[in-house]
């Protein structure tokens, strides 16, 4: 562990400077409200190594990928999130001198992120080359209440001198993305304007035209007195600002309160978003940074009233659990349906901020047991929205008759991945659409949902898998050819076995809804379909390995060199790093949970042996070079009882970004992921499953946790698990009684009843 | 067919313009000496629609691959044959109005490819705006005599008037690439320099710093008399010119003959390129055009003299094969080990005129029984002096000890193609080089190359495929997983039935070399290598279809849905254009031979039932969508007796450009498929084999040809071999005698013998 911040139960803490770990910072310190967010870049020039990072969700860049043999129905672009407007710059000078801590004395440097109250802050003391010596102190956020405003409160005090400083608070929309293929700047101008302590840029995207208007609105202070100023204006293409030096005196503090609100095309008419931002900076400078702040806290309180689990007796575990749950509140809201999220959330580039599968197999389970149903209600409509574009993308492929297939990468439903090997054959992600639809169903009964919107998109998918089967006279069966399964170690394999099973769930299950809603709404199915689809849940084909248990991930994976990760040294890991892809593609070893993560998904479709076997034969040969990959086995793990194996990957996965342990946090952090550590705690270590009737529960306790408790929503009732060395605790906090299985016991939970449990537990 | 230019036996003539086919026209119409080449733009301006194209042998620029997710041991780039300095340019003016035939009324016209003489000609009758008509002729030639020399005589003869005509000959370095993937351009100036009738320029490729030195000089005649000129000179950047008024009067002919040599720093230092460059043009101006002509065309009499193939009753068919050994003679003639044979030879840009596996399993074949050994052995040097990069190739993929892997495109032995699926796994091609190897040997027994070069290679070679098999516990046997067959609708495939063959026969044939070098040199093998090797050959793994005499393209390849091209609807061929790639993976479709190519190879190893079973079993799921796969089928149809099975696919090949078949000839021509075309008749029809110790034939003839005679060279005799309906005739014009099978009879034939043989052929 790298341990690169200090370990604090609420907060992260950077009690020095170190410029070479500036860009993880960056990233680790990132703010966001689920509409925008950005980086943790300072207000104040620095010329050291930086990657400026301010996001708007949904305002992306289709760049073109153009190099390569093209061939029919690869995707045309490759979606990126575009690094927008730098709103939080604002410049100080002393005697010409710019403060920037790369070139100066730095006296003493804290930065720290406040989970509980969702704000970052910074106080730091500086010597400037001239001798003048000043403090910092900052503190900003994007509001949670206010979700196009973030506010910025900026105190300097001169303290070894009296003089002239010159502030420059300014808005810059020049700005590149790190990661464009060709170098190309992605914006053109709209409009700007500046004006006495105000300004905006608007700006528009190439080939997209999103606009992106950010105003800002700003005052300054001595102490608690406002102060007049008369500030020069200065504007160009891209770029406004308003400087002024001001004669400070020593000792004492002067504020600078920056108020910006960006407001975009996702959500408003072209016409408006000028007039909207300017509306929202006006209305924030009237109510003031400390009521805005109020509000923005206050949503954080009521986040953490739902969502929170404490960790008693392992204050690391405590923070990570922490970071994971306050990273994924300010990726996603379920405020707007037209917004997703992408793997790095708002903290990079990579990744492009687009909608992966993670979003169905990894997020909604968190969000369907900690927010308003609503949050996870949206996430399904987003897909449901994008139907007809699925149904295009799998017509683009040769699929007919409503077939859909979701993209890998979607921005607005278009693939826009680019390597073939995933767009055409990583087809589970479909899977993942509708489990999705199956366990909001189970968490929620929410059948008003499934008429309308979930019927058509499972209908939709199961089209799909029935014409991606195709009947192998050799096998007498149905096989599926040509696919690529979780473990993305593996390219155009045949039949693997996890993606055969959830194609077949998903024909099954929409066989089954159909029915269900037939009486009602009628069958949206001809016979011969119907007829079809049972064919191919009959008689669906499965590579095993005869005599066992286990489920082969794919045909003739037994033909690989039978080898083990402890057969790898360890300057040989992660084998991405140090393997070339050809040797990787044909070596055994498996990226991310495969097979397991069906045994995981259809846990009560098998025995517990047969998961068992199963978790013994693959876990050895899995690299978790994936951040999705330890939390499945975590889950299992714990299941089987291997409560060692269980915590030793719950470490890996809750803290993978705040000790980096894959050298890449500087690009952003893995926010999909959290979602996974979450899982690892709820369903992993407290054996938590939702069923269709109830809950099932069957915890275990890590060796160095005193206790650990949380409250997860089930069929909208507020349901407490608290679990310590002692035995657990369970209280329903809602509105109707509960079925509860513990440890195979049946048994119901009254409204507002509570549980105690003392067997012993798996330690 | 589309019978785009006339049928005739040693020409190709087009008697009328057609702006539209331009583009085709240029690349039919091309012309090169080995060393250069150049499409058959025009000479004077020409507005319409083209693609310019003037080539360099060897002269290349690595362009960027950087989009897509990067894995270890991707190639860093994507090498593409550089459009360079435009040579051939000579502008017309008369009253401020270019001749430029895309304006202008165009009374006639007739451009002609004379194949007998090398020589592309025009000429054409214009009438300006102005009502001015004039008569151009004109001829050049790239010298096949003097490998840096090109010469042009570009003839006016006013037809209605007298009157001034303003002549602008010039050089043009400022020219693009049309596939750049960055629309950058390639070059940067050296420098350049003008003067009364003669210029230079001299550029240096980016990145690859080639320096090629273009000059011209040029005299301009009335009729047979030399004029006194004073031309104004104009040079800027990667441009010079000379242009000069002159009164012509009706009637009389005026004639520009313009000298250009071309030098690049692939033959020659970088002090030497440009006055190289301005001694040949010197040179060439004092020799004079009919001198170079005359020069030029003993070349290409000598050629056809051994490498001319004459059919008798089949016009279309004669025209054909002269014009696929024209395209090959002008690729390469053998001169320089550093250049090699590109797919589209000088004729585009595309493929990027690097080194394919192509030349071995084509080209050799055609060079090693037309030309001398030393050409087909410079071919083979080739490889060997890129040995050790092929040997870093394997190491960037984790091969070990020596281990070669042959690049699949490549212009300096680095691997410069971009799709991981064939560069790690079309792996076959390293198969195809040893094979190159063992054919050389058979042809002319040169036991010294094979000690100094061959043997190197062929170990490397094997010590790839030994570590590229693995034992696989489950099959008892050595398997070889994640390849691409030649059948490149098949990625990541497991034992690909071609590929094992190939690659367990090499393994045998290097053994069996360093074996039969054991004595006089010494082994360079290890004990344990040996029996390592050993092992690999008694138990490598062939997927078969049980119960037939078919060997499986691949592991799983009976799971495919059962169809035949048959089964097609014309609308969906070729499928390449129609079908996604998805869809082509998963079908049973096969692009070019793939089992077939290893029973072409290894016909020896096979019953002849074997052979008709699979090609009956693979044929009618061909759609032969490379121009590499009709002449296989030919070959094996015609040996199996389904003669018109193999004639169907001879017209295909031999007239693919020609008549354009695939609609894409105004990108180039598919010059290394020309080769395959010569095998239909030499292997095909002929059915003409090479032992090791003589020759074998097993002539057919189609229904509509009366007679078609070839000579080829076996251990340096040549054979002279004509075959007719009656029968065929067979002359040893060589020094030694030749051991003789014919139909399974065995005889000799002495030097300077004839032999005539009247039994039945199958028709």
């Amino acid at each position: 562990m790298l341990n690169l911040f200090e370990i604090h139960d609420w907060k992260i803490i950077e009690q020095e400077f170190n410029p070479s770990k500036q860009k993880q910072a960056e990233s680790i310190f990132s703010i966001g409200n689920g509409s925008f967010g950005q980086r943790a870049n300072f207000e104040e020039k620095y010329t050291g190594d930086t990657l400026q990072g301010s996001y708007v969700g949904g305002v992306y860049y289709p760049d073109k990928t153009r190099v390569g043999w093209w061939k029919n129905g690869y995707p045309e672009y490759f979606a990126k999130v575009l690094n927008s407007c730098n709103w939080i710059g604002i410049n100080i000078e002393i005697d010409g001198e710019y403060l920037d801590i790369h070139q100066q004395e730095i006296l003493s440097f804290r930065r720290e992120l406040d989970m509980k109250s969702g704000t970052l802050s910074r106080r730091m003391r500086v010597r400037f080359k001239s001798g003048k010596e000043i403090e910092v102190e900052s503190l900003r956020f994007c509001s949670m209440h206010d979700e196009q405003v973030a506010a910025i409160r900026f105190i300097v005090t001169p303290l070894n001198f009296s003089g002239n400083v010159k502030f420059t608070p300014y808005l810059d929309g020049n700005v590149m993305n790190h990661d464009s293929n060709y170098d190309e700047f992605f914006w053109e101008e709209d409009s700007h304007k500046v004006d006495v302590k105000k300004g905006f840029i608007c700006s528009k995207t190439k080939k997209t035209n999103f606009i992106v208007s950010t105003a800002m609105r700003f005052s300054f202070w001595k102490n608690d007195d406002l102060l007049e100023i008369e500030p020069k204006n200065l504007s160009k293409a891209f770029y406004v600002e308003n400087s002024f030096d001001y004669f400070l005196e020593e000792g004492n503090h002067y504020t600078l309160k920056k108020y910006v609100s960006i407001v975009s095309t996702i959500n408003h008419s072209e016409g408006e978003v000028i007039s909207k931002s300017i509306d929202n900076v006006r209305q924030a400078y009237m109510n003031g940074f400390d009521y805005l702040l109020k509000n923005h806290t206050s949503v954080w309180e009521e986040i953490w009233s739902k969502a929170d689990i404490v960790i008693e007796g392992d204050l690391a575990a405590q923070q990570a659990i922490r970071f994971n749950i306050f990273q994924l509140y300010q990726t996603y809201t379920g405020k707007n349906d037209k917004l997703n999220i992408g793997p790095k959330g708002f903290t990079g580039e990579k990744y492009g901020g687009a909608t992966y599968w993670d979003t169905e197999a990894y997020c909604l389970p968190f969000y369907l047991k900690t927010a308003d149903p609503r949050v996870a209600r949206q996430l399904l409509i987003y897909r449901y929205n994008q139907l007809d574009k699925a149904i295009e993308n799998a017509q683009k492929l040769g699929f007919n008759r409503g077939a859909a297939l979701y993209p890998m990468v979607t921005m607005n439903g278009e693939e826009c991945h680019n390597e073939w090997e995933i767009t055409f054959e990583e087809i589970h992600r479909n899977g993942a659409i509708s489990f999705a639809i199956y366990n909001y169903i189970r968490h929620t009964g929410d059948v008003e949902y499934l008429e309308k919107y979930g019927r058509p998109v499972l209908v939709a998918i199961a089209r799909f898998w029935a014409q991606r089967f195709n009947y192998s006279q050799a096998k007498n069966a149905y096989v599926m050819l040509g696919v690529t399964g979780p473990n993305e170690y593996e390219n155009n394999v045949n039949n693997n076995w996890y993606t055969n099973y959830i194609a077949r769930w998903c024909i099954e299950y929409s066989l089954k809804v159909d029915n269900s809603l037939e009486k009602t709404l009628g069958s949206v199915l001809n016979e011969e379909e119907k007829q079809h689809w049972k064919a191919i849940i009959e008689n669906t084909y499965f590579p095993l390995l005869e005599g066992t248990n286990i489920f082969l991930q794919q045909d003739g994976f037994m033909d690989k060199e039978q080898l083990e990760v402890s057969d790898l040294s360890l300057n040989e890991r992660p084998i991405n790093q140090h393997w070339s892809w050809d040797r990787i593609l044909r070596s055994i070893f498996i990226k991310q949970a495969d097979v397991l993560q069906g045994l995981y998904l259809f846990e009560d479709h098998f025995e517990d042996q047969v998961i068992e076997d199963n978790f013994n034969f693959y876990e050895p040969k899995t690299v978790h070079e994936s951040s999705l990959s330890p939390c499945v086995h975590v889950i299992i793990a714990a299941k089987i009882g291997n409560l060692s194996k269980a915590y030793e990957l719950y470490l890996r996965t809750s803290r993978l970004d705040l000790d980096d342990y894959n050298h890449e946090a500087d690009e952003g952090l893995h926010i999909t992921s959290m979602a996974g550590t979450w899982m690892s705690i709820v369903e992993g270590m407290a054996g938590v499953r939702i069923l269709e009737d109830g809950l099932k529960i069957n915890p275990v306790i890590p060796e160095c946790w005193t206790k650990y408790s949380f409250q997860i929503l089930v069929k909208r009732n507020p349901i407490y698990i608290s679990i310590s060395k002692e035995g657990f605790q369970i209280e329903n906090k809602g509105e109707t009684s509960l079925n509860l299985e513990i440890a195979g016991q049946k048994t119901e939970l009254k409204s507002n009843e509570k549980m105690n449990q003392s067997f012993l537990l798996k330690t």
